[in-house]
């Protein structure tokens, strides 16, 4: 199967050497073209430009950083406009919002193209271990062409409907997790101000009912007020931010979303928005020269 | 190793029937003492007091609902105080707050007697499986002694130093378990609230970071608005008002935990209060006959 | 003095009134042109569109009803911008966010035009008798050259700077009157629960130091669940989200305001978008059929 | 008219001096009893004890610090209860919790004596002014006796009912401060972060519907980072702590007053304990060597 590939950062090159370790026959772009030689090496073949990608090849799978890089690849000079038409698929798995996304989808299908919105939840590690979950919404029949692409990158993907529901679904699940955050470091401050040990709060969680994976990882860290970035504080603020815009056109009220999201504002005041989010811990820490009562 | 057992409501009685079936010589009491039959039946001496059961047993353990019946047990005509006397042990399993535990603990000791709370983590069904984590805290030495009994109620226990940490640490997990559940609620919601399938949502938090016992148990009931009682929500919303007062002492700000707080205040005043924790998925909910914009 | 004035809803009826009354000529423009006669039998003239308007009158005031009407009289055929030039001041006094009042600003001061962003404090009866507080930004020669205008229409302006600080000031008084009236909310529901007259509890508050017309005013109504709009909570809900929005650049956490927002959206979600915004108190009040405990 | 004074702290002082100068017989005690000395040379006689106070006069005022202090009066050697009997009315003013009000109520009405709690809104300044409000509770006939020296102290007193009232009362008023003070904390700060003058900000809200006594006295110095204690930040947190109870028992769910209580705390915890409630204002602000985005 012939894929094209578009975005070659952390996440991009990770996810495009596992299609070339599973016999894609993959086409790489990368606005720094210099990224792309480590892949050509290894037997990607190299697009001039965007258009150049979607020009040669049936699907093309998009990765970027943010919502500008998104509409770029589409609209600039050389970009996927120029050669998207019926028959072929583009397929991005950026995180961008609804509206982006939304955007992205008309003007594709105008031209004729087939799209698939596909973000998904997880990073680095499992990009590299194949281990993604992808959350696919847009064109079903495109979605089920590009499923063994999917099956290589990710542990498991959905298929959510229309075109804006992957967004949706991503900023559901990261408000949940925004929210646990800090739940989890009003938990660890607290046993330490009532004179408990927080590795044995950690023990306790990990044998009960809300035993998860992220209270393990981070937990051990936090405590040593260490906070290595996995997921930039700065973006899970603004996921918040847009949970609850989404909430807004809802009419759902969401007080504990709320809540965090103004302890991560917080701590994008202190200067922690390049943190980890687990750094939202620091806003709930007693000052150490603390004297009040 | 003989032990007496005082309380036989759910949860006594399926910790003093594990203790009976893995060997232990126990002698029951509870106020209706006719729950004290089927264990009799099953080889249990029943004691006629509190007391009667001290005077009998070098190690009592209680399992009562509430502080007032904690403090019954010892304070009454035939309670534990008659008897508790030096080389004595009194293991307190309830769940109850730290100042009713010091009570009791400044009591036994006065008599000579040794005191370990030890509240438990964990309801039914892990008491019948004897898989309750116990957060023990008093007398290390009875904590020792008392060991072989705490490995077959509990899948784990815990000692946690000077009493008031059992009680204290249960708050921490219960505080950040009520926030949880809020966070959740607001998560399915919005899922629902943004035309996305429940569901699906259950499904990817399952596969990610954030995946639990309790998002996986509770969720799919929480999406059919049932909310079969396994922790009573006013327990929890009298934990969660238990654990703000505790931050309050240490000056640990909790916006979280006090917005979830304040929701199951909801939640009681519309009549949940007798449903299970998870029944505050309610107040998130948009009413149905909502015309608003 | 002559000057222009687009838009006749309430506001704008009522402030051009005033403006004929104290001997400006005024010439009127309304979408609806109908709602100009009766203007127009009190003495003014009648533009046949906003460009017609802004060629014969050196100042042109604009009050329309939002963001959208604000740009369409500028952008739409026959709009302001096919008359603005050197030598004319375009002041819109509308209620509208800084990104289209900086955007107005841009393509009037591109033409050549000067601008002034002057949105009002006060509603229906305030704009009758002359009472509004004008919160102007933009053009500081034009708002000196405007200020006879200003003194009719309002008991005090404020020049507040570049263009977007009208917008913004706005945003945070009604943040501020948001959270407010919340707390006035919660405190009377929780002296009813408690037992206390609410009547009471407003004299007490009318002779302390939080004594304020918005308590006096609302009150008396709120206690008996009346709430006529004068301010509609949708867009008390809409101000709170774009000052939350505003803090978000600002690095500033506001965890009232945010608690505030969300007890406006439960009140969207139960239908009370169009009462008003003192109809968050139905979401505070406790359910009357409860019977939880 | 002959009355009794218990306590001669900032308060009771300013108000027994009132009782002197407007031509009542006044009988005085302090702990301390030195400081009866300047109002003996203004014409008040000294009692050794409480007991001695209530011996002589018909009716006693009490204005003590705490729940401690006001306890220590009736029970202690030579307190109150030595000599309270038919006949004699016990007027509370101190600020005191309900459970400890009543409590008092119900050992002073043993002994067949009459009792009034009636605690005041107001510091210093009002009480020397004769200003205070009274928020009386309990024996209606004593109210309607005691009257005369209300008036002396207070501009207005308030008959509320059963003994509690006067304290829930106090708390209602009390909480919704203390989430006004939060609202406008978050105002002054929102203003600054976005570029806006927050004297001018002070400037439109004195204008406006909000306008209150509170925003204009305390907002200056607020700008100015000055925190003058007229109301200490530990006592507005307790306040609010107690209102949140009052409305867990009554089911009253207040996230507003719930939030400003985090902020309170989170104050205390920065050693602002001592300080002015105003200085919650602290905790809003951005730190200023914050270089996050």
């Amino acid at each position: 199967m012939e894929v094209g590939f578009l975005g070659l950062g952390i996440m991009g090159k990770a996810m495009s050497l596992n299609l070339i370790k599973s016999g894609f026959k993959v086409t790489v772009w990368n606005r720094t073209l210099s990224k792309c030689e480590e892949l050509a090496k290894l037997g990607a073949s190299v697009g001039e430009t965007p258009a150049a990608v979607v020009e040669k090849c049936k699907y093309t799978i998009a990765m970027l950083s943010d919502p500008s890089a998104a509409l770029s690849v589409i609209f600039d000079k050389g970009g996927v406009l120029e050669q998207i038409c019926p028959g072929k698929g583009y397929i991005d798995m950026s995180t961008v919002d609804a509206s982006t996304t939304s955007k992205i989808n008309e003007v594709v299908s105008a031209k004729g193209g087939r799209f698939l919105e596909a973000p998904v939840s997880g990073s680095k590690k499992p990009a590299e271990d194949g281990q993604l979950i992808i959350l696919a919404a847009g064109d079903k029949e495109l979605y089920e062409e590009i499923i063994p692409a999917f099956d290589v990158m990710g542990k498991k993907s959905f298929y959510l409907g229309q075109v804006g529901n992957g967004a949706n679904m991503k900023l559901v699940v990261n408000m949940i997790m925004g929210s646990m955050m800090n739940a989890f470091s009003e938990g660890l401050v607290l046993a330490d101000g009532s004179g408990l040990n927080q590795n044995t709060l950690l023990d306790v969680l990990a044998l009960g009912g809300m035993a998860n994976p992220m209270f393990a990882q981070k937990g051990p860290a936090m405590i040593q007020r260490s906070y290595p970035t996995a997921f930039p504080l700065k973006h899970q603020q603004k996921d918040m931010r847009l949970a609850i815009a989404l909430g807004d056109q809802a009419n759902v009220s969401m007080p504990i979303a709320a809540a965090a999201n103004e302890a991560f504002k917080k701590a994008k005041g202190m200067g922690l928005g390049d943190h980890d989010f687990s750094a939202v811990h620091e806003v709930v820490k007693i000052p150490e020269n603390a004297s009040g009562k």
